[in-house]
Parts: structure tokens; sequence; C-alpha cells
């Protein structure tokens, strides 16, 4: 069997659903409804009811491992990657990690990452240089998503220090391009600094972008699409968690996160038929 | 009861024990000794026993997170530490695992490493700015290991970029002293630049210095001590994993760890006792 480049795979997903819309499973325990207590597995409850109704309008999901492993609950997430795996699988799973450590320890995270979680792709953090990425890559069907301008206020810190000729996150989009040998890199580039999502475009050519902060954090849509789409209107893989999984607080939380996800997917869809 | 801050905590240990090593507990599945998988806990049989004899060498504990989680041994990583608090309550435990994430992302990652695991201290990447580390400095007797100039070749990617006046690994260690208001950072420096180590030392006075990559990586303890010792003789945190873990890879491991230990932290005392 031939395997599937993670670009492949991600175009793959944008053609079949139809939609830029990655939904985030960050299940806070202390926020979960009442209702999935009542199973023995309540943050996989919560999810998979989540995915239920949101896979129609979603390309792909994103679980943060800390909301697991902060509980114990790792076998949850299993359950969680290997539910969507069954059910969806034109849905590429990324697991949000953001591993980074040198090469013996690097190989460990890659093989927590894609041989015990199945997960397609991973985050990780570049501030340890290429060589502590090269694990991950290593692995050619599999995704790795490399931080670069995060969407956080305090992003700015060293992410936009002038180094040489350009910023921190752009030196880093640019390390990206020798990093692709694969086609497996992805960039994190946050929804909430639209003017970089152009400028890193410019930088990486069609390598796709993973853009976190629309909703919760406040990210403009209209401009992130102006600035981050490929010619043939693909190329992102817009993030939304808390707008999506914290819809409702109530027992109808599976009706109003597919509600939101189609609404938010809906908007997306509408301002890149537009552009 | 008032909390001892992890300066202080490391205050004692260093003076108790008379050591700067700190004892890596990276333990590859696949290098485990036969002898240990008679238990149904190889991973923590190995650790014990390690534990056991590189104690009274030791200043601290450090072990790596991602040696369990590639193998679902998360149970294994919660009893170590545990046998460390029970057994050896003046040495610290300092879970590496260079966590790094938004604000309410970090608040679960830090919940992991103190609240479900008991450890003393963590790893941190500062990569996404200062405001991604405050939910871990927030725990006030807590330790918050930065990564500042790492031991791999890489590091130099992106940590000796000159950004403005300063490289970028010292631009890490100039703003942890705003951040560190609770007496709770670390930084990390590779042993094997024992440069940085006194220039980065010169910009953030007595905070500790936690320095791998002395033995299997290949750095010079001699230029370590001269370049990273406080007045007082005391301020590192000299890390070695390999050299003495696998120091056996028989059933002699134990023994042969803890001759290791000896060795090694005798060459540093008498290395700091001449300077």
């Amino acid at each position: 069997m031939i395997k599937k480049s993670f670009l492949e795979q991600l175009k793959t997903a944008w053609k079949k659903t139809n939609s830029l819309l990655c939904v985030g499973l960050d299940p806070d325990f202390r926020k979960l409804p009442d209702s999935v207590f009542l199973s023995e597995s309540p943050i996989f409850e919560f999810n998979r009811k989540i995915i239920d109704q949101t896979a129609q309008y979603c390309c792909c999901f994103k679980p943060q491992i800390a909301y697991y492993s902060a509980y114990s609950a790792e076998d949850q997430l299993e359950q969680t990657i290997a539910y969507i795996k069954s059910n969806y699988p034109y849905h590429p799973v990324i697991l949000d990690a953001k591993r980074g450590d040198i090469g013996a320890t690097a190989s460990m995270y890659a093989r927590e990452a894609f041989s015990r979680y199945g997960a397609d792709a991973v985050t990780v953090n570049p501030y340890m240089g290429g060589d502590t990425l090269q694990p991950f890559l290593d692995y050619e069907d599999k995704g790795v998503v490399v931080l670069c301008r995060t969407s956080n206020e305090g992003s700015a810190e060293f992410q936009t220090l002038q180094c040489g000729e350009r910023s921190l996150a752009h030196e880093v989009a640019h390390q990206s391009l020798g990093w692709n040998k694969n086609d497996n890199i992805v960039l994190v580039v946050g929804a909430t600094y639209p003017e970089e999502i152009g400028q890193i475009r410019a930088i990486v050519g069609d390598i796709p972008l993973l853009v976190p902060g629309v909703g919760a954090q406040g990210g403009e849509l209209r401009a992130v699409l102006e600035n981050g789409l490929l010619e043939d209107k693909t190329g992102l893989l817009i993030n939304s968690s808390r707008g999506i999984i914290y819809a409702s607080g109530d027992s109808d939380f599976a009706d109003a996160a597919g509600e939101a996800a189609h609404v938010l997917s809906a908007e997306i869809n509408a301002i890149r038929a537009a552009l």
C-alpha cells in the first residue's frame, strides 16, 4: 500500500468535506455537562457526541492532550482518536501536544503521537531547532505542525523580535521550507495576527496553515481568509475549540456544537466563495 | 505550614547531599535489562533500583515524561515520583516535559505536572512568550525550568540568532528576571556550550542553571563549573541520564549506576573544591 502524504490527506479532506474548519477537542473536565457523567468515560462520551454532530461541517479534529493528561484520562484520548479513525476516516486527527526535545527523546514523543495514539499529525515547538523536529518529520506519512506565530498576546515577546533580516516567526517559516521534504509540514499562525498570515503565506508558498484564535480569542475570519487562502481556496485549517464544544453547557451541548460548527463553516465558505 | 520556595528546596538539597548532580530517569523500554521484566512494572522496578543506588550521590532526579508516555506507562511515572518523595524527601523531582501553550491549556499542563504527578518542578519552552509560562509560575512553591540554550547541535538555528542587542537565548535569560517573582525560575543551558553558561550567568545573577549534556553529549565538566558556579559553589544542577542509568546493561545495572553517579559527583566536587 502506498501511503498518502499528510498534504494529500488534507487535500482529500478539504475536497470531501467542503470545509476548512478544524474542531478542537479541549474538553475541560470541570466544564462538562452533567449528562455525560452517567458514562464511565465522560470525556470520551462528550467528545463522541460532539464529533458525531460536527463531523459533517469540519475537515479535521484537533484534541489537545493536556485536557486528558491533567486528569489521567489518556485512555479517553485513545478512545476519541480511535472513534474518529473508525467512523470518519477522511478526517485527519491532529494531536495538539506542542512537543519538542533532543533527538532520542523526540523519537519517544513521535512514538507517543503516532504509534500509541495513532494521530495523523502532531503539533511541535521549533525553539530547540530543526534537528529536534527530524524524528517527527521522518514519519513521512504523518503531519508535523510547527508553531510559528501563535495566537496569544504574549507571542510578540520572542516571535516578533527582529533576527537579522527577519522576525523570529518568519525565520521559522523560512526554515520550514527545508524541513518539508516529505510534504508534511503545517505551520501555526494565529487568527489574531491576520497580517502575519499574509506575510508567512508569502514565505512558505502552499504549505498549509493551522489558524487558531477565531471565536474566543477574537481573530477575524475575513482577514484570515483574505491573507491565507491559496488560489484554489484551500490551504487553511481554521480551528475553533471553545466556541464549538461549549456552545451550550447543557444536555443539548452536542446539537449546539453541531449548529456552531455549521454556522462557522458556512461563514467561512461564504467568504471564500466571494473572494 | 509555610511552603518553601523551589530555590530554598534546591539550597537545602545542595547542602544536605553535597552534590550538584541531577540524575535523569529516561528509561528507554527497549534498553532495560532482562531482570526487571520479572516485575509487572519494569520501568518503575528499573527506576527504583537506580534511585536507591544513586540518591546518596545526587541532589535531584529528573524523569523525562516521553519515555513513559510513549509506552502508556504514566502509572510507572507516578510510582517513580511517589517513591522518590517518600524515600528521599530532600531530593526535588524535576519533571522534564518541555510544556508550553496558551493560558487555559498551560493551566492543564501545570495541573498535570504538579497535581497529578506531584513533581516539584517542570521544564517549559519559552517560544510562545511569558504569558504562557504564568500558569506554571503561579504555583509559587514549584520550580519552572525554562529552556534557554539547549545542548543539541541544532540549538544554534534559532537560539543564537541576534535579536536586537542580544541573542534569542540571552533575551530569554533577560526576560526570566521578570518571571522570577516567586524565586522559582531555573534556566536550561547545555554543557556543550560552556561559554554560554558564563554569559547567561552574567545576565541572570544567582538563578540556578540546569545543565544537560555532560557524558553522552560530550560537554566538559571543568568549563561548566568555571563558568556557572556561584560564589558559594552551588547554583548548578548538572544532569546525566544515559551515562548513569545505562552504565551497565546487565543485571548489575543499579550498582553500576551508583558507581557512575559516585564518580561523576566526586569529579564535580573535586573541581569545585579547587576553584
